[in-house]
C-alpha cells in the first residue's frame, strides 16, 4: 500500500477534474416535457423576436413622445385622435407628430410612435381631440420589438439545469425539443465478504449492502443514471473483472465499501492493474471518509468510497458530486440554509470536516444541532436534515455563530 | 363579479387548508429504488433492533467496569485474559469481575461485559494476565443491543420525504418496499381564445401555452402527478365540461391564463356552476399575480391563476405548493441561500411582494440582484435563480441588508 497519496479535498478535486475533465458526454435530444433535470447540451438560441412587434405595456394612447414634451395639467398638449388599434390586430396606421391612436395594453404600437400616455393622463375632449397632462419619454410605456430578446440572442447556455423556468422559456419560444447533455452513467460495486443483499438477514458480521441504495439515490438525483449495481466480495479477480465491467458500461465507477484494510489492498491492486496511471489519491484529509482511494481506469474515473454509509454520502459529496456536475457544465447553486449552531463544532486540523445536522426551526429563524452519537448510524441518518463544513484551516465553530448548512 | 373576496395570501391559504384537507391521498408500495421523491405514506418502523448485539467502537479488552475503578498508570487493574471473539462471530463465553476479553472494532462484546478498555491504554504482561491503565464508565465504548434503534421504533414518520438519505435508513434496516402516497393529481387547463399550442406560430394577439408546461414542472418537482392538460377557449360550456373531467381524473384542478377580463368572468361562473361552495376567494394581495381565484369544485381545489408567466408561478409558489405538500404531509425545508441585496426592493404596502432575483457571488457571500424589466418574461425568467418574499406589513427592503433567496 501507498501510503504518500493522502491529499487535502481541495486537491483531490483538482487531480480528479484535470485527469478526468476530458470525457465529453454525448447528447441526446428529448421533448422539453421531459426535460426536467435534464442540463443543456448547447446554448439556446432564439429563432425570434420577443416579442415580435412593437407592443404596449399600458392602456393609453401611442403617440411621437416628443410632442408631449412639456405637457402638464395646466398646459396639456392637445393631439389629434386617428383611430384605434384592438387587441390581436395588425396596427395599420402610422404616426406623425401631432396626432396619436388608442391602444390597449399588449396590443401592437403603431408605426411612427416612441411613447404610450397613460389613459389616466389624458382626457378625451371629443370623438378625435386628446389632451395629455405628462410628459413621456421616449420607449415610455411600450417595449420594443426584440426588446426583451432578439433573434439569435443566446437565451439559456448549455450547462443550464433544465428547470420549470427554463422550461417556460423554451415553451415561450416555440422550442419543444431541446437538446440535453446524456446522464452522466455511473457503475456501483459494493466490495467485501460481509457485504449481503438489503433483503437478507445479516448473520453476526455481515452487513446490508446500504451504501449502492443511498449512491444511487445520490447520482439520480443530480440527473445521473445508475447503468449498473453489484455486490463482489473480497476476491481480485472478480473484482477486477468487475470494474473491466464497470469501465465498459459507464463514465464513473464507485467501489464502496472497503471497511477492513483486506478489501481496500484488494482496490488499490485492481486500479494498479487497469493499465492506467494507477492510484492517484489514497487517503483523504477529511473527517469522515479518510480511507477514500481515487484512480485512473484509463482515463475514467475509479473511486474507492469508504464503507461506513454516512462517510460515503459525505466522499461523494465532496468529490464525486462537483465532477458530475463538472461533466454536466453546470454550475448549481447548492440548496442551503442559514442557520445558527446550538452547540460548538470542533474542527479537525489539517482536515475538512463535515458534521451532519438537524436543522430545527425557532423565531429568529433557523438553527443547527449536530447530530452526535456513537456510529448510531440509523439516528445520524434519520435525524440529519443537513450538513456543515469546517473548511482545513478553520478553528471550530462556536455556538451562536451563523453557518451554512446544505441540505441533503 | 364578486369584487369583495381579495384576501391575504395567508388567508387564501388558510382557506384552502381548511376547505380542502379532508382529501386524502391513497397510500400504494413501491421498491425503495423507486421511492426517491416520493413521500412516506404510513410511520416507518424498525422490525430489528440495531446493532442486534453489544458490540465494540473499539479494538480492546471487554470488561465489568468496576474492575476499572481507580485504575492508573502506576497501579493498573490486573485481569485475567479468558480469550478473544472474532469479528463476525458469536462471543460464546462470559466475563465476570476479575476476567477480560479481546474484542476487535464492530465484533460482539461477551454477555456479562459492561465496558471495552481500549488497546492502547491495557498492557499484556502474559498470555492470560492484562494490566489495564485507566478507569472506564459504564457503557465506555460499547453500543447496545438497540441502542442506536430499537425493534418497533418508528424510524421515519408518515410525510418523510424519501431522500437519498431516508433510502439508505431503510436498506439498513432491511426494508425493500415502502409504503408512500400516491402522487398528489394535477389537471391543468390553460384557457383564453388567444393561447395556443407551443410548437405553432402565434398570429397577432396569439400566445404560446407557456403555463402549462412551466406548472406541469413545478408539479413533478414536488411529486405531482400531472394527469391531464388541455387548451380551453373563452367558452362557457367547452370550460365547464373540462373543469368537470378534471375533477373526475385529479385531485386539483388549475386553470391557468385568464388576462382578459372575460375568462376571469369564465372562470368565475364555471367555479360557481359546480355545485360546490363557489368561488372562495375572488383577488389575492400578492404583487404579482392579483388576479387569482380559489373556488370549490365540491371538496376539491379548482384555482384561477393569473395569466402571465411569472406571477402563475408566483402564486402556485404561494398557495398550490403549500396544499401539495399538506396533502403529502411533508414539512420541507425550502431551499433557499442567504444572500446580500443590492438594489432598494419596495414593497406594496398591504401585499405579498415576490421579486425574481438574479443569484451572484463575490468574496462574501452570495448576492441578490432583481431581475427587473418592462415585463420582459423571458428576460426575466432566464435571469433568475430565485425569489424573494416581502411580507404584506414589511417596508421595503435595503440596498445591503441580507435575506433569504428561495431557489427555483
Amino acid at each position: 500500500m501507498d501510503f504518500f497519496k493522502v491529499e487535502s479535498v481541495d486537491r483531490a478535486r483538482e487531480i480528479i477534474l484535470n485527469e478526468f475533465s476530458d470525457l465529453e458526454l454525448s447528447i441526446e435530444e428529448v421533448s422539453i416535457d421531459e426535460s426536467l433535470g435534464r442540463t443543456l447540451g448547447e446554448d439556446l438560441i432564439s429563432l425570434e423576436n420577443v416579442p415580435d412587434f412593437n407592443r404596449s405595456t399600458v392602456d393609453g394612447y401611442a403617440i411621437v413622445a416628443e410632442d408631449s414634451y412639456g405637457a402638464t395639467d395646466s398646459v396639456p398638449s392637445l393631439l389629434t385622435i386617428k383611430g384605434e388599434v384592438r387587441m390581436g390586430e395588425e396596427a395599420a396606421m402610422e404616426i406623425n407628430s401631432g396626432y396619436t391612436v388608442y391602444v390597449p395594453t399588449g396590443a401592437m404600437v403603431p408605426k411612427g410612435a416612441t411613447a404610450v400616455g397613460m389613459i389616466e393622463n389624458t382626457e378625451k375632449m371629443s370623438d378625435d381631440t386628446l389632451l395629455l397632462h405628462k410628459p413621456l419619454g421616449k420607449g415610455e410605456n411600450l417595449i420594443l420589438r426584440g426588446e426583451d430578446t432578439k433573434k439569435g440572442d443566446v437565451v439559456l447556455k448549455r450547462g443550464t439545469l433544465m428547470t420549470a423556468q427554463a422550461i417556460g422559456v423554451m415553451a415561450s419560444l416555440g422550442i419543444s425539443k431541446v437538446k440535453v447533455f446524456k446522464k452522466p452513467r455511473v457503475y456501483i460495486i459494493s466490495t467485501g465478504d460481509e457485504v449481503i443483499e438489503i433483503d437478507k438477514n445479516p448473520s453476526m458480521g455481515e452487513i446490508r449492502d446500504i451504501n449502492s441504495y443511498a449512491l444511487a439515490a445520490l447520482i439520480k438525483n443530480l440527473g445521473g443514471d445508475v447503468s449498473g449495481r453489484i455486490i463482489i466480495g473480497d476476491n481480485y479477480d472478480e473484482l477486477l473483472n468487475g470494474v473491466k465491467h464497470g469501465l465498459e458500461c459507464a463514465d464513473i465507477v464507485l467501489l464502496s465499501g472497503g471497511s477492513s484494510v483486506g478489501t481496500r489492498d484488494y482496490t488499490h491492486k485492481v486500479i494498479d492493474a487497469l493499465g492506467g496511471k494507477g492510484v492517484l489519491v489514497h487517503g483523504l484529509a477529511i473527517k469522515p471518509g479518510k480511507p477514500t482511494i481515487i484512480g485512473d481506469g484509463n482515463g475514467k474515473l475509479v473511486a474507492g468510497l469508504p464503507g461506513h454509509p454516512v462517510s460515503s454520502v459525505v466522499v461523494f459529496k465532496a468529490l464525486i458530486q462537483p465532477y458530475m456536475l463538472a461533466l454536466l457544465n453546470r454550475d448549481d447553486i447548492m440548496p442551503q440554509v442559514r442557520a445558527v449552531v446550538t452547540h460548538n463544532f470542533p474542527s479537525s486540523p489539517g482536515k475538512e470536516t463535515y458534521y451532519m445536522v438537524s436543522v430545527g426551526k425557532n423565531d429568529s429563524g433557523y438553527t443547527a444541532t449536530p447530530s452526535f452519537g456513537k456510529s448510531g448510524m440509523i439516528s445520524l441518518m434519520t435525524k440529519s436534515q443537513g450538513y456543515i463544513v469546517i473548511g482545513e484551516h478553520e478553528e471550530g465553530i462556536n455556538k451562536g455563530e451563523e453557518r451554512d448548512v446544505y441540505l441533503i
